[in-house]
This record gives C-alpha cells, structure tokens and sequence, in this order.
C-alpha cells in the first residue's frame, strides 16, 4: 500500500498516522518528492481500512498494491482448482457443459431434456426451480416441486444436478442438489455467501450485471473464508451501454481470471446474448480462449417455455452445437503449466 | 405492445400466434406495410411474455407500448404518496433529512450524533448495524447489539430511526426499526422484496448500482404486491466508467422518477461520491432538482469510523450543511399540481 | 414507426399531427387502446424525425420499426461485400491478419516486422503514422515519414499497408495507401467520414469506445452515402466499468453485426485488452466466433516500443499465434448461405 | 509514479529498468516488502511512458502519482480563470447563461430568439450552423449561412456568440464568432484540438459520451499547450446503462472538477436529457451545484424545429426558467477561497 501525502502535510496529524499504522504492524518507507511525500508500506497490509486513511486531511490519495482477494489468488495457490460436481470434475483441464431448461416446468419436460442433453454430449443438467424475475407478475418458477423434478431426472438419467438457490431459507430443499448456484442479483448478497461458505456443496458463483472480476473474487472469497473453496466462478454478460444483445459476454474474463485465480471459469452463452442465433457463436468463443465449461439452456419447445426463451436452444440445435465444440476443443487457448 | 414480424411470415406460424395471444384476451390490429407487417396489441399485455413471442421465427422484434409497473405508475395514482416514518411524513411536499453515521459503533457514539443531528435539522436518525462489506475481512457491523443502540437512540431522542436488513432471518429484530433500508446490493433479492411485502414497516429501497429506474420501480412493485405501498426510493450513485468519483450520482432520476411514480424520492450524497468535500455541492443539488429528502452520512470523528470514513461529515460541517438547505429549499424545483 | 399517444390527445393538435405525416407521403393505421392510442406509419418512415415527434405534447413515446441504416443494411443486400485491399480479399469467406507495429519508429523496424509478419502469415501490414495521443506531451508519431517508410516496407515485401489518417489534410499523403484506418475516436468525426465517402480507397473504420453497432453501421452509412462501400467493420473493445483490461472486448459484436449487415467484421485484440497475454486468447476467440479477420499489433523489440507497448507480441510469439489461428480456421462458426 | 515488481524479478532486467529510469532524470526509492518490490519514483514522471513500463516481464504495475495534466491543473494555478467571450466573463464568480436555438434555420428565427433569450437574461447567444448528426440522411445545418445569420443576430442585440466546428477547414468562417464549440464527438479529435490552441479565441470544449473528467482535462491541456488558455469546460451528459434519459448528466463533475482545475464548468441541461421537462430541475440543480453557467436550448417554435426539438423550450418557458435560476443563484454552492 502506498500512501500519497497533500502538501506540506500538518506535522501532528502525519505522526498520528504514521503511529496508527505502526500500531498496525506494518513498516513505513517515506519518500519526499518536491510537490509530493509518499509512505509506502511493507507487511501486512488487508486489515487496514483504506477508506479510513483516505479520509485524513492530510492524504491525497492511497493505493493498493496487494490484491485484495487471498485464498482465491492464483499467486498463493498455484495449481488450478478441480470442482467435485456429484462425480463430474471441472477445472484443471476438465471441460463440462452443463444443459437443461431454463425452468423447469413438468415431469415430461425434465425427462425429456436430460435424456437429449445428455445424449448429445452433456454432463451436467440444469434446471430453475426458484426463477429470479424483474416482475412480480410474471412465472417465479415450481419452487419445491421444480427440485423435486430435478431430482426425479438425475434419478433416472444419473446427471449431476445444479439450481438456482434465492433465499436461505431454501437450502435445506437443496440437500440433493449436486451443484448450488449463486445468480447474478446475488452475487453480493453476503449474508448467503457467508451461509454458504459453512456447507461443503459446490457453488456455481454467477458473476453481477455490473461487477468487476475483483468484487467476483472477493464474493468467492467470502464463501473461501467459511471453508468452502468448492466454487465455479461463471460469467454471463455484464451490462453495458449497447443494446444489440441483451448484456455483452465478457469473454476477456476468462483470460483475465485464469491469472488472477485458480478457480474454474464457465461461461453461460445463453443469458449474455438473449438471442438464440447468438448461442452457438459465443460458445465456439467461449471454449476457443480457453473456459473450463459452457452452461447452455435447451428447451425441447422453445416457443412454449415459460420464461427466457429466446435464448433457448431445441435438443437438434444443441446437438449439433456440442458437436461443434467437440471438434474446436483441442484448438483452445491452453493457459500453460500452472494448470 | 407492437409486434414486428419478420418477412413473409409463415402463415401458419402466424396463425397459431394469433390464436395464442387471442387467448390472452387482447385484440389483435394487423398493418401491412411494403417490407413489414406489425400486430398492435390492444388490452392488458401485463401477463403477457415478450421474451417468449421474441422466440418465434416470424417475429423480428417487440415493442413494449405499456410500462411494466402499474401499482409504483404515476399514470393510475395521480397524488404523491406520502410515507410515514414513524410520525415522520416523507413525500408530497414533506422534505426531511436522515442523518447518522455510517455504522453504529458504542452507545457514546450514536446518542452523541443522535443528537447533533437533531438539533442541526434532521427529523429521522441513520446507522448501520448490519453492514454489507465487499471483504469478508472488514468491519460487518456490531449486528443485533447495533439495532438495540439504535432503539436507545430513539428513546433518547424521539427519532425514528432507519436501518439496513441483510437477510430476512434478521426481521424479528426490526419490530421497532421504523424504516427498513434495502440496501443497493439487495434491491433485486426478490425473496426479501416480496417478504418485505408483507410487513407494515416503511421501506427505503436504495437503486442498484446498475438497475435502471424501471427496475427500481418493478422492485417497488414486488414490495406493493405483497401490500405494503410505504416506500421511499432512493438514487445513490451509479456505476459508470468514470473514476474520479466513486460512483455518478444520477440526479435526473428525480425529475425522471417524479413523472413515472407517485412514491417519494431521496438522496444520498454521501455513498454516491465516496469524497466528504463532494457531499454538500450535491446535496444543495439534489434538493434544487427537487428531492423529497437527502440521506446523509454524519460521523462525530471521522477518522476513527470503522467504514465509509471518507464521506462523513462531522457534526458541525453537517450543521453547515443543513442550514444551506433550509435557505435553498424555497427555490427547488417544483412539480407541479399532481404532487 | 409506431407514435404511441399520450392520455386524451389534444384533437386539434392530433389533426395537425396526422396532416404533418400524410405530407410526408406515410399511412396513418390507428389503433385505439383502453388507455392508449397508437398511430402505425406504413411507407418509408426513414426521413421523419423522431425527436420532432417526440417534441409534442400529445406524443408520449415514437417506437421506430425499421433501422435507420439501409446502405450497410443486410436485409436489402443478403450477400457478403468483399472488400479489395490493394489485391488482398476480405470478407465473403476471405479471412485476413492485419499485423504490424503500433507505430512505425525507423526503415529498420518497420522493413524487420514486415518481413516477419509476412513470413508467419499475414496479408497486410500495419502500422501507426499518425498517432492519436491521450496526452500532448505523448510521442505522436512520425508523421509524413511514417507513411514513406510504410510504403518502403510495402515496396519490399508486396503488402498492403494499412494506416491512420488523423484530419482530412492528410488525405493526399495516403494516395498510395492501401487502405485507410479511421480511429476509435474518429468514428463519429461526421466531416471527415462525409469526405473518404468521395474516396475510392477501402476504409477501416473501427467502433468508438462508446459507440453501439447502430451507431457504427451510421458511421459506415455516412460513407457510404458519398459512393464508398469498401468498408471493413472493427471491433476493438468498449468501455466499460471493468478495470482489469484496458477495454472490454465485445466478441458478440461478430454475431450481431453479421445479421444487421454484409460488410466484413473485423476484431483487434491488441488494443481492447491493453495486456499481451490476453491477446492471444481474445484472437482464438474471434475465430471461433466467425470473424473476417484480426488486426494484430507486433514489435520486434516490446520493451522499446514508443507507444502502446504492453499489447504488442514479439514477432515470435506472433508466429505462434499465427500458427493457432490457421489450426482453429476450420472449426470457426460459419454464418451460413447469404455468406 | 510507483512502479511494482513481480516476485523475483531477474536481475538484469531490473537493472536495464534502473538505468533507463535514471536516464530519464528521476530518482529511484526502492522498497522491498516480503512479497513485493516497489521502486518509487521521484522527479519529473510526466514524460515517462507508463505503458512502455507495464510492457516489461519483470514489472507487475504501474502506480500514477502525479495528474497527467499541468496547466489545466489546479494545484499549479490556484486561481480561477475567468474566460473573456466577446466581453462576457466567465469562470470566477462570474455566471453566465448561453441560450438559443439548437440549430440556426432562418434570420427570422435567430433574431427573434436572440431578442427573447437577452430579455430574458441571458449573456450569450447559442446557434448550430454545422450539426453532427448521427444520419447521413438528417439535416446538417445551414453552415456557412447560419454563421451568417448568427453574425446578423450579433449585430443586432450585440450578444456575443457561440457555435460548434466540424472541421478545421472551417475556421477562416469563424473569424468573428465570439466562442469556439468543440462538440462532444470531437473531444478527442486531437489534431483540431492542436490546432486550436494556435489560436486566441475562447473554446467551449464538451466533454465526449464516454470521457472520464481527467480525459476532458487531457483535452484541454492539448488546447493550452498551443498556447490558449481560454477555456470553457461543459459537462453534457455521458453514456450510462440507463434509458429514461438520453444521457446521464454528471452533476458531480462541478465538485470534482472545481478540485482538479482553474477553469470554469458550465452544464448543458438540454442535450443531457433529451426531455423538455427535465432541463428546468436539471438547470437549477447545476446552479446549486456551483456552475459557473449554463447552455440551454430556446427555440420559438417547438414542433417545427429542424432538430433535437423535444429538448428545446419555448421562450416564455426559458424566461420562467431564468427567473427561477437568478433567484436561486444566492444559495449556490461556493468553493470557496481560491476561487
């Protein structure tokens, strides 16, 4: 952390500081320019509160040196991270798509889809039970029942199962679910993160509309520092200023993630872009620089699904996307040894 | 709402939509132009999904003609809603400033700047207990002990006091809380939005850093479904690319908002910059531009706050402040007979 | 275009209304609401003015229907446009790196890249003469010196050059450049894209940071309007509130451009990410994503480079890239038969 | 600047950096912490590349101490400039309101405006005679012809007057405009900008869509290192997520600009929120916020203007509007001492 001093800083008030700072067991280098002094310190630096020294008459400016994310950074943790996903390992070389409906809306439906997806090259089935919706007016989801038929489906076809957690309240619903998943709207949702950090289920960590890679890392690091280090961070369009897709897919996070941290990165093609032509091309995208896995909707009736469904994919056209990411798999962006 | 189909739509595709949105109980006004054929839709479109119209091939594109939002419309309530705080009114030409530190740290602290605050204007008291922080490793707030130093606050000085939930576990310790704060991160936790429907307690639901004031309104709609029409919106800064301030302080969103709901709206200068010397100019901007009230953040020491230290104000610049706003209240802006 | 009226229009002023839009040769299809009144325009709506309308007290909202671009439109013209860069092919199937450094700095280093760009792979050859600069006290390039050594470079080894023009005054430098590159921050510099329209020179006009694809397709129209349509499209990254690239790289730009319009999509990785290690990901992903080529940023000597450094690759590592590239080729996304 | 090494940088390297460094005449403060080396620099950084060190292996980040800007900067000029338009001060406690028609579009029109809006209270008369238009199809501006008539309107009330150039091509028509407009799409063209530091007439300088404030000053400081310092800064609104604006109208870059330099702010109202009804709030909150002026668009006849009319007020509207604003100009936010 370096500290940068106004103008002939007030001799008392900077000797309180530099005492405070000392207090908080860091070193303190000085160095003056002719218009600026700067403190730069060594040692521990992630208790102490920036926006506390940033509040000093005397203080210009901080900034941070050390990131401020610690059991998440690839730095003090080399080897990319391996998520146990009820059997089916991603991250670390180990590529998944997850598929399924957007909601799930009956027995038939569930059935019907885990059986396509998983022929057609699947691993993992998705399903929305607890639906996040902007209206109060529009279908929330089958709340227990949609679990209940997910469960059914992983009964019958074997499939890891990952859903949508909106409450905790939920989580005792969720004892069977494979794969617990943290929307978007709640990606700083702290008090369910914290929650979650105290069970062993892995968490599919969406990343928020407006939130940076950082503030990602750091709600990981909130579900790391109760002992849950089970976490697949996944991006899925931020909002930005263009309107010709719904969100932009950031695929540049992949790249940038695999420095920073050794967690899985997956991408979901289908909510950034809202538009089902936009699906495949995202995805060829997505596997090229180099993700640990696609999360994908598929509806076997698109115009009937009850919500998102544009984004939806038939069973055929997933086919034939799985197909094309199989073939452009060994092409991808290899991130090198630390992996 | 318009529907814009595609070229030469096929005819039995178009059909079985006719018969689909006839069964929702809207008339259907066909226009055939030279390169395009729109369908207007006439009755209520409210129930009816445009993601799932956008997925059919005929249709290249959908026009929403009705807001989404209908118990937050200004268009169905002429008369501004006036909110009682605690005895408190808020809105409908009710102006009133919430002052408070960012968070509530001893019993000392928060009476001493109840009452500072007080005599200096301000009608409703402010403190953080529960805490949401972006690290796992600062300060979370003093919780439950935090809502208690409030309520001997209150009891000293006979304000009503505004405070944050997290987590709706956390409910039965605002019995006497007068006004529950959502906080930015949770403005779209629909679970809390439709629990907090059920309560009586007013509501001061903080605009997301990215959630447009559509969606802030249809938050305030899950809230007012439940039954609970007592609700203050607040703007507290957006996110944007700019950097020189913390975040944009959106202060159209009043004379915007003023048009689209009756609710009242306030401001909050104090998270919105992150820079102490920002908070006044703002503030003095906000009540111009017309603000139903301003929700400020004031600390008796601000170097020594365990969060937000940097745009607090102390006691006697808050004083400053406020009788700045008393002078400039005359010469707001003024909307007009509805209100 | 569809004008949705506002609650209990003014008659006289509706007649007027409707008077106004007969004498610009549209139809008039009513359509009367519960609440609201929708007039429907049928016939070429390109020439009214929206915000005219909107100007009016009984208009409450103007939805447009059909795009404002028609030039660069691909619903009037299915087919690829191939763009001839000085006898180099691109778009229409014709993929294409554009490689070089960022500015040119000496007949050695430009005459080195060349030949080693050309070796690994690429077609055309790149280079900054003019340099647009953030800061005036920045290097701004070699200017008329920059061009002569570029077009030595292009004597040498047989490529065409592809460089920047800055201001208008500059045009008869480029009379032997192959294709002229118009800046992120020119994109909107409405003179200047009026001018190269009376051009016959291929122009490479990239997308400004804050520019939506409408926006660029109007960009591309203004040159097209004059008789140019030799116009390759770029993506080169958006600004947005992520901070740890440079830029963030809209790779669904590919997709969605490739439905709006038929002139070629083009992707620069070097610019929008800011960092090397990120450039060669972003480029797999481009591939993969469809794109009609890269536009690539090589030094031979990163360390030493004059500006932009950080995004620049050695010509070795641009040779692996290259190497990459040629072995994803066939697995990219193909857009099908109007291509 | 701080630059930041990475874990044990290679020692040749680091003493290539230090060498290089110290040939730039800055002097090297090294700190060795337990994970991280830091060398802090002290002297003169301004000339020295930042990119071009991020682009070394053996260098981890690059921390900017200094602002970039020198002669905008507030720190080496304490006192405000005042800006002479054509005898009108602005800047420096002086106040001014510029106000008239979006574009010129007859002599009939800008003489009456111009009459109107100096009855009413306004200083400088406002005309667009070249208009960036986003379609190649809308209506330009009168252009050579609106100067003309705004050179007429000048004659007859002897406002001074401001309007917006294209390109430099223009100037020599410019000859007796009192102001200089730089629009919005041209805050980074820097070869007008250059150009226009040649000369000795006052520039109003917009800031772009998507500029960050320090950008706007890098701007300015490429005007003032050709030798002009008569500088007016104009905050118009930005590019943000939201829709029920056009633009986001960053009141807070008054505050945060009055920090980081001498010269005067004021705000367009008009063109920020593309609503009528917004620039009277809009107006009086920039006043409070401690604007030195205002930019207002006044057009006698709404529904007829040629463009950009739904911002526009009728002149009975802007004299309303001036009488609110005088009245609460008293009450303004004052920055106090330097200025």
């Amino acid at each position: 952390m370096v500290i940068v001093l106004g103008n002939n800083p007030n001799k008392e008030q900077l000797g309180g500081l530099v005492s405070w700072l000392e207090a908080q067991n860091v070193e303190i280098r000085k160095t003056e320019g002719s218009h600026q002094t700067i403190l730069g310190l060594v040692g521990d630096t992630s208790k102490i509160d920036i926006d506390l020294i940033l509040s000093l008459d005397i203080v210009a400016d901080v900034k941070r040196i050390q990131e401020p994310y610690k059991s998440a950074n690839r730095k003090f943790h080399l080897k990319d991270t391996v998520v146990d996903c009820g059997g089916v390992p991603v991250g670390g070389g180990h590529f998944q798509i997850i598929a399924g409906p957007c909601s799930v809306e009956s027995e038939a439906q569930i059935l019907s889809i885990a059986q396509d997806v998983k022929a057609a090259g699947a691993n993992l089935l998705r399903g929305g039970a607890f639906k996040p919706r902007t209206s109060p007016y529009a279908f929330q989801g089958l709340r227990e029942q949609g679990i209940e038929l997910l469960l059914a489906a992983k009964a019958q076809t074997g499939m890891p199962i990952v859903t949508e957690i909106m409450d905790m309240s939920q989580l005792p619903l969720f004892e069977q679910v494979d794969v617990i998943q943290v929307g978007a709207r709640n990606m700083q949702n702290f008090e369910m993160l914290r929650q979650l950090g105290r069970t062993q289920k892995p968490i599919l960590l969406k990343r928020g509309l407006s939130n940076t890679l950082e503030e990602l890392l750091m709600s990981a690091e909130y579900i790391m520092a109760g002992g849950n280090d089970q976490i697949i961070l996944c991006e899925r369009g931020i909002r930005t200023f263009e309107n010709a897709t719904r969100n932009t897919l950031d695929i540049s996070a992949i790249a940038a993630l695999k420095g920073m941290t050794h967690l899985p990165v997956i991408i979901d093609p289908s909510h950034a872009t809202g538009i089902a032509r936009l699906v495949a091309p995202m995805a060829l995208a997505a596997v090229a620089a180099g993700a640990d896995g696609l999360i994908i909707e598929v509806h076997n009736d698109p115009p009937r699904a009850l919500c998102d469904g544009p984004q939806s994919l038939t069973p055929k056209a997933f086919e034939e996307l799985a197909g094309a990411i199989e073939a452009i798999r060994p092409y991808a962006h290899n991130y090198g040894t630390p992996r």
